[in-house]
């Protein structure tokens, strides 16, 4: 983006929307509704917020055509508003970038190939037999290990650990403080004591992969843990060894999938939510927050396990009777009992 | 501290105790009641433990003048033991301290500005930009993106991954592992796949703020992600895009905030607590641990959400008639018709 | 391992397995019974697998003596088929090892003790007094804190921030991520405003503990926070200040131990359990998946505390009837004393 903002007629082009308007209008942000100021392109989403739409200071704004009626500024008109958004938001995105090459701090094994327009920066280690792809740029302090591939166009931020073994698709984001790659949680009891089982397996991760910070994604015990292509991890989500996770499907922060669970495709974790080992999780299923799937599940759709808060003495008095619950259901029993008797 | 320990004059005066006994009496460390020897100065801050109180071998002793009466010792009254003995705990903290200036090994831009009092860690990275000020010590390997601000007497810890816009205020402590500015979780769907939303904002920290290690503060999709003065945040916590906190909360571990929500101030989030998106929570809510505050909340006060532990036998008969309790509702309901139709 | 595999002889020989079948029998890499094919050595250790044994492609099998019976192919003979599998793959781990000694890259303070036979990564920090003893790998980027000692063949991964004073034992496994010796979340309340209450102890962690990636243990506020040999800790565990884990206890993803709580030996933490501060839990205990225990625990055995998740409409229905429970133990009484009246 260049200082003088974008022409409002570059922009629908790239996002795909009708213009209504002038084609030379200078957009030099995005915002929203409310927010927005001359000069800002805005857009309107969520009929909830609707009602802005009259008032907003923005030049020009994204909306739906049964919204367009109303408006008569500016608009570019967009069969889902909230894509063309999204869309939009690459056009602004002014975070800095690395120069191409490898940094002269960075410390690259001999026999690592990195593509001549991928970026390597400072104090980044890149370990033997690498291979980073077309235009990817690792981040300062990032570690590469022994003979993992990076495909083209990612984004590896600083201070990220991948481990050895661990193949990364094209255009994929891993965020700060994300680890692929280190050892699944697999022991056996030996009497008491713990014996370590060797995680020997590795990491596939397919295109477009979004991995939010602190997210961890464990190497395989024998075979390979499996993130299909364009899955979207928040921060902090846990991938047991062997898990592998269907195109598509979004998790939430803290998201956990223990180890040798599959999961389909098109489903969303929502936060603190998870499944256990060893089953199978169909496609477009939803886990609620703070819901773990407990068994494998063959039918689509939304599944809870989390109870609303209420203010403390409320829910103590609930929380107290839960303890008492089958007691309860005896007694209700019981009198269902006497009733049938007595009629 | 000097190596034969403080006089307790000085200590006194430090945290603005009064002082009973000699005030040239030498301290070497502080101690709980019970662990303490000779030389060590102990604090009386729970009632819980004041049966430990006749029997320490501290020199002397932190507590409340109602506390101060049953005890022969030398003493430092304090309003507030508690947070008399906090402010004692800096005068005893040896951590190590970093040689002012910058590392020979650390990785400047030249157009960082770092105040001459400041320190710059081995291998930390500092980019285009970005300003450190007065006394603030930044940790190995840790990296600061282009143009974020640090201000003055800040501690960021060793490998701290800081993006770029992300601003500082004073005297903030940040611990290894966290991860300030990394992209807020927004993507829209498109038939299936997912269109990133590019994280345009930043992020902003006021003064006095202590941050975990492994937290996450993610920066803001529009304007910013804002934690305002005073706040603490514990290990791990989850900060979504766009989130306010308000002046002096505090989160303990595993606390997730997420994306759109304003905070109150003086709020506590405990263990494992969080909020959902788009919501309000007014000043002084305090979360009870797993609870998930699921809607506003505009009346101070404690919020629960989670159920008490049992041995696992109980609690799966419960919780069998958990799945039941809607079918027992209704058998109630029913039972009462009959009763009363009986009567 | 060599090019050409092991001998099915020295596999037995190590793992402690009789043999059955040629010694001199080359085995290339270990597999699940379902995925083997010639060359490869399988396992069964769970009975729901035994099914796989006739059709496995494997060249030899580890299994236990019952199965033995049924099988006609080379087999490895062992009393804990498990115990003996895990005791494998330590054979056949061809996880790339670091060159010994220190990298030109690494930065070592001139007062630190490297044993000769340790390895320093490119771009490591140790800190002044830091002892590193023999056989002990470090990986890049990892930076350990003034004073602290780290026994013998440990394997530290790439990216772990080690405070200082922070005493690591032997054969200690410490994933990427990490962060040991942060400082413990103590502050005390000063009329709304924290004051924090620096953190003086360190850590101990004793031999043959394995911490995962992005796993934090806090160090002590007065005394150390202790882990006991044989600990294993998967990742985003969270161990609080002060905390004592006994001897080979395991925990899970998440897990999470709040502060002064004392664990005993050979328990296990599910995923997303933990304990409440100030707590004394004995041997043995069980903490099932999402259970916070919330006081001391004398008794060995097991504890729950989440409940199974269901279809979300089911589950509403139940969740809101929940809400009503005090209420509806007050019907149930009433009615109860209704037909006792009239009986």
């Amino acid at each position: 983006m260049s200082g003088c903002g974008l022409a409002l007629g570059e922009i629908a082009r790239h996002i795909g929307a009708e213009l209504r308007g002038d084609p030379e209008l200078r957009i030099l942000r995005l915002n929203t509704l409310r927010d927005a100021e001359a000069g800002d392109l805005a857009f309107l989403a969520n009929k909830g917020y609707r009602e802005q739409l009259a008032g907003t200071a923005a030049s020009a704004v994204i909306l739906g055509a049964d919204d367009a009626g109303g408006f008569a500024g500016a608009a570019l008109l967009a069969a889902d508003p909230y894509v063309a958004y999204a869309r939009a938001t690459a056009l602004f995105d002014d975070s800095p970038r690395e120069a191409v090459g490898i940094h002269t701090k960075a410390m690259v094994d001999a026999s690592a190939r990195i593509d001549p327009t991928a970026s390597v920066g400072p104090l980044a280690v890149i370990g033997p037999e690498v291979v980073v792809g077309p235009g990817t740029r690792i981040g300062a302090g990032t570690s590469i290990g022994a003979g993992s591939r990076i495909g083209a166009r990612c984004r590896i931020a600083a201070n990220v650990a991948v481990y050895h073994r661990v193949y990364i698709g094209d255009e994929v984001v891993v965020h700060s403080g994300a680890v692929l790659g280190a050892d699944g949680f697999g022991f056996a009891n030996d009497g008491g004591r713990w014996v370590k089982i060797h995680q020997l397996g590795g990491v596939v991760i397919g295109d477009r992969v979004e991995i939010g910070a602190c997210t961890t994604v464990d190497r395989g015990a024998l075979g390979d843990t499996v993130i299909e292509a364009g899955v979207i991890l928040d921060n902090h989500v846990q991938i047991g060894h062997n898990v592998r996770l269907g195109e598509n499907t979004a998790m939430a922060a803290y998201a956990a999938i223990a180890g040798s669970t599959t999961i389909g495709k098109n489903c969303v974790f929502a936060g603190q939510s998870g499944a256990v080992g060893h089953i199978r999780v169909c496609d477009n299923v939803i886990a609620q927050a703070r819901c773990s799937l407990s068994k494998s599940i063959s039918r689509p759709g939304s599944y809870s396990g989390d109870l609303l808060m209420e203010e403390t003495p409320r829910w103590r008095r609930n929380a107290a009777r839960f303890r008492q619950l089958d007691e309860m259901a005896k007694r209700l029993k019981k009198l269902e009992g006497n009733i049938e008797h007595e009629s």
